[in-house]
């Protein structure tokens, strides 16, 4: 009943890489703002240096953080070999992440607005200086869109690039829809929720994600695109009637953002649309983003993770900046200082269970003791009359897959059976 | 009705990154087994060789082929800087790849197999040379799961890897629960498609799928992981009737691969399971490939696509000899030897339209007339009573948007319209 098996082919004797016996080079990362990300920044970089250290060769140390009231740039450029962004808005950031690309330091940021509007000129100026202007987290969080375009599909065409790159707007369009709720009130909860800001302008009006979209179009097609190129309209004039009518043809609205190639031109967009059940991107909830991208070589690839938060862009920064520090070839994995031991055993599982049993009364309630005697608990059973005999399907909660083995094995000799119960696993939700 | 805008403020002058000179660096790429992977490599590489040329400031150049009957080793070897193996199975491809690794060549991979089973060594190999091993294509075909693990995260702490990683199995499980066929039946029809191999037997006991989840165990938890170490099961006995029994419960079943932190441990598995239609991986259809990485800093990512397929194949082989062959920090885009003009006029779309009407015979003839005097077919429509009003809901088939701006606005000027029409753009599959 539990047909597992093993590679049966012994591999070579594997060795890991062999460790340097130098100690780890430090990297100075001088830090420009310590808001929500900042901070959470610093916790992320503190918590896995030392890991970084073993595995990578490098340790990045954080060699000066610039406040609005405190610190000094000139000074924490000097001492950086890395200069971290995260104040956002335009201004002092494009002058300090300029002069700390001219000044020959890789720059890491997450910040779009300043991509959108000057990604072009930074980036020109880091590839002059021979330094990295990297910027993973500025566009849908933890989603790989730009790693995606930057590396994996570098050199293949592409034909489009269609997603949710606003996870505010995603949130209360379903709220509207599920909820009944009206745009105002869907904002308000959305903000109590911590999924908008404050002021949310940018994000309803569809700005925000034309910003993005001006970014991914650069690096899509490979092609300047003007911060002006882009069309877009928001959310606020939705009636939310419309999400309720909608329904009726298996509709959900999105706020998408589309960026297609069109003969030699290109279009650029970003406009509610209601998707189908089964478009690639209406699975996408809350304040998750998804992005698909279209290639004749690789018909459609999607990505989909959660658009925001400051752990998970803090996290996608403190990469960009391993990434820069790195460089040279990789070694084939990186430990995070640990060693696991792969152990299978002691698994949890919900079931689905097939089996025959005699039609009569009394069935489904010796079959229930016995899981109850593995102490398996039954989630839903259904029941269906076959003349004499009749075909009982149970779903478990989660319980011990050993546990489970064993019951069937006790089902299988009680006499109202008359099959051996089938026992397939079951996961919901994640 | 249309309320279109774009970006108010206008952005600074950009200029695209200055272009070199100098003629592009041939970087020599010899070929190991021409196949359908190889030989679609060899029409992509001829394709884009000229735009990376003029983009990346290098020009890959096929060295030499090796075949079966033809071409020696050693001699291709001592011309080419990158060695690209698609000759897959384990001899000679083990021997050739570690001598080239040997002797300082890059090695470009697509074989699994190979990897599954020597990869850890080979990657010491390369690490202790200074060159590159990379296998970006070995895993899900164009899904980039092997990136966003060695870059994207690689500095991020991982709990799970969890994923649908082979394609022909996806289709078959799919097959049986839909048409109700038979196992053998739907393999059939699977290599009738060309979705399974003449012998299938390593994608339907779970073999495949187990060899990838060693892959990615070992680079999601930077740990060795041994080819013995992952437990598997395959498919060859579900019962068909259990696939449909199970839609009662919302339940669809898939061969997933799990490997996942237990404590200090670490499992990794792979078996046929149901999931509920509001599982990630639910929505994987046919033969694609889809994964999920949970990660505490990230929460979830998902990332789905074509599963195998040689233009996909050989188009991520190809991308991965871009970035072995190019090193240090890339431009800021990738123009592909073109340069797109942006555009968004005379764009296409279908369109729902919400209007209330007056409620008499005739009045939906009479926009309908409107919409075909703009070339505008109705998809579907309904029409719901509200006294002696009515509201009226169409889904038009795709349409010119201008014209269904036009076509609004004559609708508003019927004498049957009780309040302005309104629009919103649907998409359905695409």
């Amino acid at each position: 009943m539990n047909p597992v098996r093993t590679m049966a082919t012994r591999s070579s004797q594997t060795s890991p890489p062999a460790s340097s016996d130098a100690s780890p080079r430090p990297v100075a990362v001088g830090l420009l703002g310590r808001g929500t990300v900042g901070s959470a920044f610093v916790d992320e970089l503190n918590d896995v240096a030392d890991a970084i250290a073993a595995d990578l060769g490098f340790k990045p140390i954080i060699s000066g953080v610039l406040r609005r009231s405190e610190g000094s740039f000139e000074e924490i450029l000097e001492r950086s070999e890395v200069i971290v962004e995260l104040m956002g808005g335009q201004d002092p950031a494009r002058e300090y992440v300029e002069k700390a690309l001219r000044a020959g330091r890789h720059v890491v940021t997450a910040n779009k607005q300043l991509v959108a509007r000057y990604g072009e000129e930074l980036s020109a100026i880091a590839y002059e200086q021979g330094v990295h202007f990297r910027y993973e987290a500025a566009i849908a969080g933890a989603v790989p869109i730009i790693h995606v375009l930057r590396s994996h599909l570098l050199v293949t065409h592409i034909d489009r690039v269609m997603g949710i790159v606003n996870g505010t707007t995603n949130f209360i369009l379903e709220e509207m829809a599920s909820q009944g709720s009206t745009f105002q009130d869907a904002l308000a909860r959305a903000q109590d929720l911590g999924y908008a800001e404050p002021d949310p302008t940018d994000d309803i009006n569809g700005r925000d994600a034309a910003a993005k979209m001006v970014i991914l179009a650069r690096l899509a097609f490979g092609t300047p695109v003007d911060y002006n190129d882009v069309v877009y309209e928001g959310i606020e004039k939705i009636d939310p009637d419309d999400l309720v009518y909608a329904k009726e043809f298996g509709l959900a609205l999105k706020l998408l953002g589309i960026a297609e190639r069109r003969g030699k031109s290109l279009s650029i967009r970003v406009f509610p649309c209601f998707v189908s059940d089964k478009h690639p991107l209406a699975s996408t909830h809350g304040p998750f983003n998804a992005v698909t991208i279209d290639a004749p070589a690789v018909e459609e690839i999607t990505l989909a993770g959660p658009g925001a938060g400051a752990r998970a862009t803090a996290s996608i920064v403190l990469n960009d900046v391993a990434a820069v520090s790195a460089g040279g070839p990789q070694r084939s994995y990186v430990s995070m200082g640990e060693r696991l031991k792969v152990d299978n055993d002691g698994q949890r599982s919900c079931f689905y269970i097939h089996m025959i049993v005699t039609d009569q009364p009394g069935v489904l309630s010796s079959v229930a003791d016995v899981l109850a005697q593995h102490e398996i608990s039954v989630e839903s059973a259904v029941q269906r009359g076959m003349g004499d005999q009749a075909r009982l399907m149970l779903v478990t909660h989660e319980c011990d897959e050993k546990a489970c083995w064993e019951a069937l094995l006790d089902i299988s000799k009680l006499h109202v059976t008359r099959s051996d119960p089938r026992a397939i696993r079951v996961r919901t939700q994640d």
